[in-house]
């Protein structure tokens, strides 16, 4: 009496990953539908199936099929696109956010999730976790890869390429939800990406919406120390006291990273069931840290692995982060048996599937659990030859051994997906072909950026342009001359509208090709007495000047693009990479004036550290017309014969141009 | 004009790893014979030159053959072998040693390299350095594989493999290197093992040999931060200090790993032009560290890299290690640009071919080199989609996203040698089932000694077999029994041979089997007045006893095994594995005696930290025979009337089997 099912792999060593580790060495697994029937001995099945499909396992391992915690798939677009000698900041708001906020739509989410896919399931994954833009087309790519996902939509309070505002995010998230949420092997959710870019009102309208549809919430949490560091300042809790405080864990919570969770937060995570996902090529590679896998296992938190974004890993292959995990509390610990190969495998497969609250359908090759599962090649050289006196030694050659290209064939719900390393749900040629579409005109995109540091400044955004004439005069003066200068200034004919005195710090960012402009980041301080102690930085690109001389007044006719500057020196440093540097600075006593109706800066500088430190008198005015620069240049000569300063007292050169002090 | 040339690859991305780090996207490599002719654009190169073979790379990068700058290669027949829950002495000792005694053979050696040959030239690595036993026969496979290697014999003061003395050792390396020499690809060399395991006598002789054939010296050094400080402790220096003074950086050196250099160290190793080649997995997976990468190129020093054997890796995969030399020092330095994908990849070509003092030779692709060259697929889903808006992307695809399995083509000395995933030089399979064949021999050897305790204590070494005849008895004793006992030694018919006072500290090994015997280890400590204090520890290992009971005594038939024991308590406990563990501690009162010509051992013990503290008496005699023993079971119920021991005093139990206080 044989009972019918579906497909018999059998032959293959079976690595069941079920509470009690059990492995067949000669084993087979019984699939009916999309569920795991049976699993034993190959004589055991045989005995008692008969499969309208049998599939032999022999010199394989047969597996669990491994689980991706945490992925940003659509952007294996953008894959090896930022050399590593960037730092994070200018990684990812000198390169990923200009270039998703122009190339990020719906097809480019479609696209990079389908190439995911199928590199995923290539190397043996069945599930994974996602946070992205569009996530609607991150679900329609998986669901026709026929992987298993669970898509978080991304919500933050800045505006992101799918979304103007958070309130907008939110309700594409809703919808996206209702939409999919009856799906059998895909659940739509939403992810508030982190609390460093949300608010509290984000995670708790998410944490409605998980608790409506009975979806996890997926987020972000303690991923470097700076964010600890900060949380701890501005909200007087870690991250992930902060999101246990905003109620993202009052439904289940996928928290990616968590590589600097302390005691306090592992005891919490492990209380409120939280499923913890570090990721341990991308927490090494933008130097994150190591996450205390250990610790985590030890407490009993539900850990998983996840291989996060492509563009920060860069492949998307659990057999890497499976050994990264095995190795690195060895290493770091200094003792070489605190996280054996097994515990390493169970974070992509037994514990995973806790991590992701999906234990009950995967995570083991067991009985009722839905069939995905993986057959592993190990008659490869670099695992031969192969040692079977323990039962255990299946894991060594797992972990570290195998590499992913041995997979061979991927089940998902019962269904073949990959067969003798074939893909049978997409054509891979097609798919690398339109995602290199993409990347082409991110290349090109990227290429003429790289040369033209106005589409630079362009790309992190915030930038406007200012008047293109400037009309400045400049001369040495004495206390004489100033006092002049002073006098003037209370003549009625001259409306002082504002006066200040300030230091200003100005970094200059040059290049060798002259015609490519100079960089400037300022840091502009009020001293004057009552005046706001604020401090203004500010960044602008200054093209190289058509110069025109006028009897006194310079007409500088240029490209000025200024921004307020949010990042730090070193990041506009990164980002620009200037030849060469040089730093200005000057104690600056300012008058705006109103003059024949136009209006003028008047400034006193001295500057600090230069062989010529002055001080110098500077008349300036600024327009967008020629006609209008004309008028004010024959203005300022009149300003400049009513205090007395003479021809021979003007200076040709910017300040930037005089030499340093010796 | 067309000259001729034999090899021309066109159409890769011609990464050369010159000193420039020139990089052609389209690119081709021209090889005459054994050397590279010219390196540059296709265009260029296919108008100089006409090749009797052109090979299209078209979705290629071109490399020069990485440099596998440490391994011990024959061990890829150990692999996968060990637990990784077991501690480097465990492993070392408790299966690494007795395997290898047991079946390291000129055959096992010559197997093993051609296992692993086959592994490195698959995977891309067409040098490697090697440090093992019978090296004349790794020396042969890696020649016949069509691999560069410079092979190392190993030698160290203990008896190895293939030579019970250092003296044959070095002369073993002497033979191989005077018949190795004039090889145009294997440089044959001695490798003195490690400061910890050799002599200055050894490094002498070693760097005499180097020295005489002009070939270098390769060692290990300061592998675990343990060896720094016990190298500090007993030679006042670390074991890189040491080196320098023994005379092993006098001639060209390789020292592997070099993970606890220090500053002063690092600064010697530069100065001295010492290659250094840490091992990345290897040095994680045994919980030795993290070598300091990014420090040893900063500060100049040759640095390369290696997979140590693959029984501590488990791969000898060069890709896997060039991505752990980038990711781990960002993680772990905090830095994410502290280690680019340039200098990682340098330390498997132009930096490591500096370190295995080969750069004349090899590790960049510049005319006049020999052509030893790697083809390597692109167009994978993994390395999909590229960016080539910079030269630099070239790095972070090949670093970050390319596995192993994705080399295509290698080629030595100008040979094609793997072409199109085909080895060329050797049957895969073959090699496969000759080393599956030694493992199953080891696979039988371990399963039956996992059971056996027997063959596990023999295993570790040393070890005698006892007496299996132990009469004994026991009495609970008072004090005036206690001074009826030193009467009666002071009996003229009583010989006292030896007496002595002690702290006998015993750990048990029990198992739920009780059939396989039990495990004492002793720590016995004399503590009579002028005694020497030494302490000496034992292993003995006692079979379950056959008992007979005699009127006063108590006969025990059992093996009982016993050695040094030269190993930790800990060491042990995790090579036996026992079920259960008891301890006891007593103060012991002994003397040797002989009565009627035959000797006993008389012990008044008192125990410490058990309910029943006794004192106790115990009367015991020791043989091999079996009359022996009843005629000694009678003695011994005389020595008791003696002194008065009434039959209600005696106690059956052992001591191990009293219950313990509270």
């Amino acid at each position: 009496m044989h009972e019918q099912v579906d497909k018999l792999l059998i032959n293959g060593t079976v690595v069941t990953m079920d509470a009690a580790a059990t492995v067949y060495t000669q084993g087979a697994v019984a699939i009916r539908g999309r569920d795991i029937v049976a699993v034993g001995e190959v004589a055991d099945l045989q005995a008692r199936y008969s499969a309208n499909q049998v599939i032999d396992c022999t010199d394989c391992a047969i597996l669990p099929g491994l689980i991706n915690g945490h992925a940003h798939v659509p952007m294996s677009l953008l894959r090896g696109m930022v050399s590593d000698y960037q730092q994070l900041d200018v990684w990812l708001f000198g390169y990923m956010f200009p270039v998703e906020g122009q190339f990020v739509t719906p097809a480019f989410s479609y696209i990079g999730a389908r190439l995911s896919c199928a590199e995923m399931l290539r190397s043996g994954t069945t599930t994974f976790v996602d946070m992205y833009y569009y996530e609607e087309e991150v679900a329609r790519a998986a669901d026709e890869s026929g992987m298993r996902a669970i898509c978080g939509q991304t919500v933050l309070r800045m505006p992101s390429p799918d979304a103007p505002s958070y309130d907008v995010g939110i309700e594409r998230a809703r919808r996206f939800i209702e939409q999919w949420h009856t799906h059998d092997r895909i659940i739509p959710t939403i992810a508030p990406h982190a609390p460093y870019t949300c608010t509290d009102h984000i995670y708790h309208e998410a944490m409605e919406l998980c608790a409506q549809f009975g979806v996890p919430l997926i987020t972000h949490l303690s991923e470097t120390s700076r964010e600890v560091q900060e949380s701890r300042a501005e909200r007087d809790a870690t991250p992930i006291g902060y999101a246990n405080r905003v109620g993202a864990f009052d439904v289940p919570c996928i928290a990616a990273h968590c590589v600097h969770a302390t005691e306090d937060d592992i005891v919490l995570l492990r209380q409120r069931g939280v499923g913890v996902v570090p990721c341990p090529s991308s927490n090494l590679k933008l130097a994150s840290g190591v996450a205390p896998y250990d610790r985590l296992i030890k407490a009993g938190v539900h850990t998983g692995l996840g291989t996060d974004g492509p563009a920060s890993n860069d492949d998307q292959d659990m057999f890497a982060e499976i050994h990264l995990a095995a190795m690195l509390p060895k290493g770091l610990g200094g003792d070489p048996m605190i996280m054996p190969a097994r515990d390493a495998l169970s974070l992509a497969t037994s514990r995973g599937a806790q991590a992701i609250h999906l234990d009950h359908l995967i995570g083991s090759l067991v009985p009722g659990k839905r069939a995905d599962v993986i057959v592993v090649e190990l008659n490869h050289l670099h695992s031969a030859p192969r040692y079977t006196y323990s039962p255990d030694t299946i894991y060594s050659h797992l972990v570290y051994s195998v590499h992913s290209s041995d997979v061979r064939d991927v089940l998902v719900d019962g269904r073949m997906i990959v067969e003798n390393r074939t893909l049978l749900t997409m054509d891979e040629r097609e798919v690398m072909a339109q995602a290199q579409q993409i990347a082409d005109q991110i290349n090109v995109f990227l290429s003429s950026r790289e040369e033209n540091l106005l589409d630079k400044i362009l790309a992190i955004g915030g930038v406007q342009q200012a008047e293109i004439f400037e009309i400045q005069v400049k001369a040495r003066v004495t206390s004489a001359d100033i006092e002049r200068v002073e006098a003037m200034l209370r003549d009625p004919a001259i409306r002082v509208t504002k006066t200040s005195e300030r230091m200003q710090y100005d970094t200059y960012f040059l290049f060798h090709k002259r015609e490519r402009g100079r960089i400037r980041i300022r840091e502009d301080r009020r001293i004057d007495p009552g005046a706001r102690m604020d401090t203004k930085y500010t960044i602008t690109l200054m093209a190289e000047a058509d110069q025109g001389e006028y009897p006194y007044a310079m007409l500088l006719s240029r490209a000025r693009y200024t921004a307020r500057a949010s990042q730090t020196l070193r990041f506009y440093r990164e980002y620009f990479h200037p030849d060469h540097e040089t730093e200005i600075e000057k104690h600056r006593r300012r008058w705006r004036i109103l003059y024949k109706n136009k209006d003028f800066a008047i400034n006193i500088d001295d500057l600090v550290g230069r062989q010529d430190n002055g001080p110098f008198l500077e008349i300036k005015g600024r327009t967008w017309g020629r006609r209008d620069a004309d008028e004010r240049a024959t203005l300022i000569g009149e300003l400049l014969e009513r205090c007395g300063i003479r021809a021979e007292q003007l200076v040709k050169q910017e300040y930037v141009e005089l030499e340093r002090e010796g």
